[in-house]
C-alpha cells in the first residue's frame, strides 16, 4: 500500500469532531431531551427521522455539516448519479465502471439525471410490462393453460437479498393468487425444501446472474430444470433468464424471456432494477412496482440536498460516523418494528457491509480510520426479548436505528387491555429509544441503566410499495455517502475474491481424488472429513 | 454500584493472556498452519471442533486452562447442574432461583445430576407422549374425526426462538404431513399473514408463556382465538398451554391440554423442556425428540471435564474470550453452513446476548472488563455473497465460528462441474478458515488480504435430531461458562424492566387520550405521530 491517507485524519472538521467526541452531549442529565425531540426532526418523502436521541447537539451537527462539506460527499453524490466512474481505484486495475443503480427508478421526470442508463431502464420495464400483461390475459400461461401463480426466484447475495427482502415485505400487496418463493444457497436442502413446498406446473423461475456463471445459482438452476423435467414439464416454458447482455444466460434457447442488467450497477444496488423488479412486478403487479419505482426516485433527488438537516440520508450517514469513528462504537443494530421487514436487516448487511468493508482508499492508501460497521438485526418486539438486555445494560455500547409504521398492512386487529396490538407495537418502540438514552439510576445495581446509548427512529404512515421504495433508496444513499466520507470504493467487493479460488482448490481435492491438494488444504480435509461417528450407536 | 471487581483484573493468569496478547501467533507467518491443523482438534459427542486458525498457541491455551480453574469455570457449572441457586445477586434482590435446563433432558441415566428436576420433567414427557399418541390414533382430533396436521406456535423471546430455530433446523425429519407455523410479534400483521396461510380446522396451538401474562403472546392468543371462533371452532378444542403451574394460563377450561415449564428454566435456556418439546415432538415425533433429548444430554455430562482441550463448548467459551477480552473483538459471527439453522443464529443472539449482555458481578460490583460479543450471522454460502467482504477485508476484525455438516439432509443433490452442492457448500466453508486466517499478499492494495482473522470449525456428519440436541447444549454450555469466567449472573434479565414500564406509560397516553404523558414522552409523541403523509399525493 502507498503509505496513509485519512481524510478522517486531514478534515479539520474532524478535528473538530474528535474534540466534542471527549465529551458528547449527555442524554442522562436532568431535562436533558426538553424541548429536544421536536428540534431534531428531518422529513423526506414519506419518512421522518427522529434524532433527538443521539448524542449530539447544535456544535456536533455544525461539525459534521463541515465534515460533510470537506468531504464533498454531496457532490459526489450527484456526480454518481450524473455517470461519473466512481467504481475504481485510482493507479489500480479496478472495476473502472459508473455507478447508476439511481437511473433505473429515475423514470418519472423529464430530466433523469443519466438518460442513457434511465432508457435502458425503461426499455427493460416495457419489456417487463408487457410480458406480465400476457400473463395476466394468459397468453404466457402453464401447461393446459392455467395462470401462473409462483414466482421462484433464484439467486445469491445481491441477486437474492434484496430481492428478497422487497418481496416480503411487500406480500399484503400480492395480487390475488400470487405469491414468491426464493431459493439462494448452494446447500442443496435448501433447493430440495423449497421444491417440495412448490407446485412447479404453476410456477415461473426467475435465474438472476449478472455473469451468467455464478457457481451456486447455476447449481440451484441446475437442480429446478432437473425437477421440471421429471415433473414433465419443459424447463424453456418455466425459466425466465435475468443476466447481463451476452452473458451465457443470454441465450433465448433456454429461457422464455430474458430481461437485462447491466454494468454499472452492483448487484447490492440492484433491488430496483430487473432482478428485483421482475419478482415483485409479478407478485404485486405493474403499477405496484411502478409505485415502488417512485418511492426510491423521489428519495433520490432529495438526497442531493447540501444541508444535512434537510436530507434524511445524508443525516444518517453522519449520525453513523459520529458514532462509529468518534464514539468507537463497532456495530450498528437496524431494528424494524414490522415483522414485513424481517429480511431488511439481512438485506442492509449486505448493502452496507460489502460496501463499506474496506480498508483502503480510492487512492490505494490504507484509510487510517475505521470504515463499515458491523450491521446487524431483528424485528421488534421480538428482539425486546432477545437481544435488547445487551442494548440497556451489555459493556458493548450498540447504537441502534429503529424503523416503524403508524399503520398495519392488513388493518386487521384486536384489543387486549384496552390497546391494539399496532399501539402496543408503537409504543415500545418509542419507549425503547427514551430508556436507551436516558437510563434509570437505581439502587438496585442490577436494575441500573446507563443511558446515553444513542438511537434514531425512522417512521412512516404504513408500508407501502412507494414507502418501501422510499426505505431502500435512504439506506443505498446512506451507504454511498459513508462511503464518500470515509474516502473509499463502496462499489467493489474484491474481498470475496480468495475464498473463492481456494474453495476451488478445495473443491478439485474433494470431488476428484486424483487431485493433491497441498500441505495444509491436505491436514485440513483430513481432519475436516471425519467428525465423530457416535451417532449411529446412540440412536 | 459497590465499587469495580474485576476476575479478568485479579485472576493471575489473565495477566499472563494479556502479555501475550500483544504478540498473539501469527497465522500469515510462512508455514505457521504446518502441522497445526491435527494438533488443535477437539471432539465431543457427534462434534468435531478445529481451532487451528485461531490465534493460539501452547502458551495461550496453556494460560486459557488456567483461568478456567481460577474461575472455577467447571466447578460451577457441576454445582449448576445439581441444583446450585446461580441466578442471583449476592445482597440484592434478584430472582434467586436454581439454573436446572439441563435436568429436563438428564433423562437416560439411572443417575441424574439433580433428580427432582428430571422427575419433573421426566412426568411432562410422559405426558406429552401420551398426548401424542392420541393425536396419532385420533383419540385427539381434529373436527369430523380428521388428523391435526399443523401446530401452530404463539410465544416470544425464548418462547419462540429456540423452538423455531430447533424446529426449522429439522423440518427434513416431519412426520408426514405434520407441519409448524410460528407466530411471535405483537405486530398485528404477523399474525394476520401467518394466519391466512394457515388451515385452521386441522391445526393445534401451542401457547406460550411461562408467566402466563406476556404482553404479546396474550394479544396474538386473543387474535387467534378470534379467528378459531370466526372459522366456527371451538378454541379450547384447539389450544395447549405451555406455562407455569398456578399461572393464569393453568385453566383446563380453557386449553385442551397443560404442560408445565419451572421457573428454574430461563426462557433462553427451555428450547430442550416442554417449551420447544411439544411442537418439536408433534412434528417429528415422540422417538425423535428423544433423539434430540439424547443428543444434548450427551453434551451436558462430557461438558463437565476439567481439561479445556477435551471438553469442546469450554474451549469454545475460553477461545471466545481470548478473542474478546483480550484481541479486542467486539462481535462474533456464527456461520452455519446449512440452510437448515437459518434461525440458529437468532437463537444464539438471544441465548448470548441476554445472557451475557451485564455488566456487574455476581456480587453487585462493576464487572471492570468486558462481557458479552454482539451475536449475529447468516448461513453460508448466502453470507459469503453479502458481508464477507468486511470480514476478510473490513476494519472491524470478527472472529468467526462456522458449523457444517458432511452430509445433507434430504440427500437429493446435483452435479454441476464435477463437483456436488454439498461438496461445493463444505469446500467453501474450508476455504472461508483458511483464507481469514492466512490472508494474501497482492501488489494491489484492493487485493490484498490482512489474515490474522481467527475463526474455528464445528463441524459434523449430518444434521439430524441427535446432532441439533448436541449443538443446542454446546452452545448453552459455552454460554454460561463464559459467564462464570466473567463473574456475572447469565440467568436474569433485569435490563428489559425500563422499556417496558415506558412502554406501559405510552401506550396508556397512546390508548387512552385522558391520559396525560409527561414533557418528553409528549414531545416524543407528538413528533413520532405525524410523519409525512406524502404517499396519497404520488400512488
Amino acid at each position: 500500500m502507498t503509505g496513509e491517507h485519512s481524510i478522517l485524519a486531514t478534515a479539520p472538521a474532524a478535528a473538530i469532531l474528535r474534540q466534542l467526541a471527549k465529551q458528547p452531549y449527555d442524554l442522562t442529565a436532568e431535562g436533558a431531551l426538553f424541548g429536544r425531540i421536536p428540534r431534531y426532526v428531518c422529513d423526506n418523502g414519506p419518512f421522518r427521522l427522529l434524532y433527538a436521541t443521539e448524542r449530539i447537539d447544535e456544535q456536533t451537527l455544525a461539525a459534521l455539516q463541515a465534515l460533510a462539506d470537506e468531504c464533498q460527499i454531496i457532490d459526489q453524490f450527484k456526480a454518481m448519479r450524473r455517470g461519473a466512474v466512481l467504481n475504481k481505484i485510482d493507479g489500480y486495475a479496478s472495476e473502472n465502471r459508473q455507478v447508476l443503480h439511481t437511473a433505473c427508478r429515475d423514470i418519472f421526470t423529464a430530466e433523469p439525471a443519466e438518460p442513457k442508463a434511465t432508457a435502458q431502464a425503461k426499455a427493460e420495464l416495457a419489456k417487463l410490462k408487457s410480458f406480465l400483461e400476457e400473463v395476466a390475459t394468459g397468453a404466457v400461461s402453464a401447461p393446459g393453460g392455467k395462470q401462473f401463480t409462483t414466482m421462484l426466484h433464484v439467486g445469491i447475495g445481491g441477486s437474492d437479498l434484496g430481492p428478497r427482502a422487497i418481496t416480503e415485505a411487500l406480500r399484503a400487496y400480492c395480487l390475488p393468487g400470487r405469491r414468491a418463493r426464493f431459493i439462494a444457497n448452494v446447500d442443496p436442502d435448501d433447493t430440495v425444501r423449497t421444491l417440495a413446498e412448490t407446485d412447479l406446473a404453476h410456477t415461473l423461475v426467475c435465474i438472476v446472474s449478472k455473469s451468467g456463471t455464478t457457481l451456486e445459482t447455476r447449481a440451484n438452476e441446475q437442480l429446478v430444470r432437473e425437477r421440471l423435467q421429471a415433473t414433465g414439464l419443459d424447463p424453456g416454458q418455466h425459466c425466465l433468464a435475468i443476466t447481463g447482455q451476452g452473458s451465457p444466460m443470454d441465450n433465448p434457447a433456454n429461457y422464455l424471456r430474458s430481461f437485462y442488467m447491466y454494468d454499472y450497477i452492483g448487484g447490492r444496488y440492484s433491488g430496483a432494477s430487473m432482478v428485483g423488479a421482475v419478482t415483485l412486478g409479478f407478485v404485486i403487479g405493474y403499477q405496484g412496482l411502478l409505485d415502488f419505482l417512485r418511492g426510491a426516485a423521489a428519495i433520490d433527488w432529495l438526497a442531493e440536498e447540501a444541508d444535512m438537516r434537510k436530507n434524511l440520508p445524508l443525516l444518517m450517514a453522519l449520525l453513523g460516523i459520529w458514532n462509529h469513528n468518534f464514539l468507537d462504537m463497532a456495530t450498528l443494530a437496524v431494528l424494524p418494528y414490522s415483522q414485513a421487514l424481517h429480511r431488511f436487516p439481512a438485506h442492509l448487511q449486505q448493502c452496507d457491509m460489502e460496501s463499506s468493508g474496506k480498508a483502503i482508499t480510492t487512492e490505494g492508501a490504507a484509510v487510517g480510520h475505521k470504515t463499515g460497521p458491523v450491521v446487524w438485526g431483528e424485528p421488534g418486539t421480538n428482539g425486546q426479548h432477545a437481544f435488547y438486555q445487551l442494548l440497556h445494560q451489555g459493556t458493548e455500547i450498540v447504537p441502534a436505528e429503529f424503523i416503524g409504521f403508524l399503520r398495519s398492512q392488513y388493518s386487521e386487529d384486536c384489543q387486549v387491555d384496552g390497546s391494539t396490538s399496532q399501539q402496543k407495537l408503537i409504543a415500545n418502540m418509542l419507549a425503547q429509544t427514551l430508556a436507551l438514552a436516558m437510563g434509570k439510576a437505581d439502587g438496585n445495581p442490577n436494575r441500573h441503566f446507563f443511558g446515553n446509548r444513542p438511537s434514531r427512529l425512522l417512521i412512516a404512515d404504513r408500508l407501502t410499495p412507494y414507502v418501501m421504495g422510499a426505505l431502500l433508496a435512504i439506506y443505498e444513499a446512506k451507504i454511498v455517502m459513508q462511503g464518500f466520507c470515509w474516502g473509499i470504493n463502496s462499489f467493489d467487493q474484491e474481498g470475496v475474491q480468495l475464498g473463492k479460488v481456494l474453495a476451488s482448490r478445495i473443491l478439485d481435492s474433494l470431488a476428484n481424488e486424483r487431485a493433491t491438494p497441498g500441505g495444509v488444504e491436505k491436514d485440513l480435509l483430513a481432519q475436516a472429513l471425519c467428525p465423530p461417528k457416535l451417532e449411529e450407536t446412540w440412536t
